[in-house]
C-alpha cells in the first residue's frame, strides 16, 4: 500500500516556496502530535464518551495553537538556510548550524525573551540542527 | 576555507557501523553544545578568572553525560531506522517517523517512567524525527 499526499503552493519564487513548504509540512506533523497525545490521553483517563466535546473545545484550539507555531518555526529556519546557502554558495552542516541557530535567536527574541536566553536559544537550535542534518545524511 | 573531520569505525556490519557513526557524531555535537552553553554561562557571569577550575571540575563531566545520552539515543534510533527499512524495503518518512517512536519508547523505558510517559515520549519521538526527516527534504 502506497499513500502519498503532497501539496505544493507556488509562491512564485524558491525562497517563499521552501518556507511556505516548511510551515505546513511541520505544521502538519506538529498538529497530528497534538492529535496524537490529546487522544491518548482521552483514552488514558477514560473519559471517552466526553471525547468529541473535548476535541471541539481544547484539542482543536492546541493543534492549530502548535500547528502555527512550529510551522512558522520551520518556516523560518528553513528560509534562514536557503538564505545561508546562497550567500556561502555551498551546502554543508555549517548551513544547518548557522541557520538553527539564527533561528533559535529570532524565535527567541520575538517571544520576549531575557538577552540569556537568547543566546542559550540560539545555541540550543544550532546543535539541533546540527545533528538533525548528521541523522538524515546517515539515514539515507 | 574547506575543514573536515571524518572518522569511520567498521564495526564489520553496516547496522553496527551506522549506529557507532551516530553515537559519534550526535554524541559530539552534543558535547559541543555542552561546551557552548557553559563557556557562555561562565562570560556572563563574569567568573573567567576561575573559568578553567569550572570546566575541569563541572564542564567536561557534563559534556562526556550528555555526549554519551544523545550518542546513545541517536546510535538506537539510526539502527531501528536501519532495521525498519530492512523488513519494509523502501526508504520514506514512515520509517523516521516508526524509528523516533520507537527509540522514544526504548529511551523513556530504560530510564524507568511510567507507562503513560513512554507512550507520550514515544509520540514525541517520532513527532520529532518526521519533522525532522522532512526538513532534510526540504533544505537539500
Amino acid at each position: 500500500m502506497t499513500c502519498k499526499l503532497d501539496l505544493a503552493v507556488d509562491m512564485g519564487h524558491p525562497f517563499l516556496n521552501r518556507s511556505v513548504d516548511g510551515f505546513i509540512k511541520i505544521g502538519a506533523v506538529s498538529a497530528c502530535k497534538v492529535a496524537a497525545e490529546e487522544t491518548f490521553e482521552c483514552l488514558h483517563r477514560g473519559t471517552f464518551p466526553s471525547f468529541f466535546d473535548y476535541f471541539c473545545t481544547r484539542t482543536l484550539k492546541k493543534m492549530c495553537k502548535e500547528g502555527a507555531y512550529w510551522g512558522t518555526v520551520a518556516g523560518v529556519y528553513v528560509g534562514v538556510e536557503y538564505g545561508i546557502e546562497k550567500i556561502r554558495g555551498r551546502r554543508d552542516w555549517k548551513n544547518a548550524m548557522v541557520g538553527g541557530a539564527v533561528t533559535g535567536a529570532l524565535v527567541s527574541a520575538v517571544n520576549n525573551n531575557q538577552r540569556n536566553k537568547v543566546v542559550k536559544n540560539a545555541i540550543t537550535g544550532g546543535a539541533i540542527a546540527t545533528a538533525a542534518e548528521f541523522l538524515s545524511h546517515l539515514t539515507t
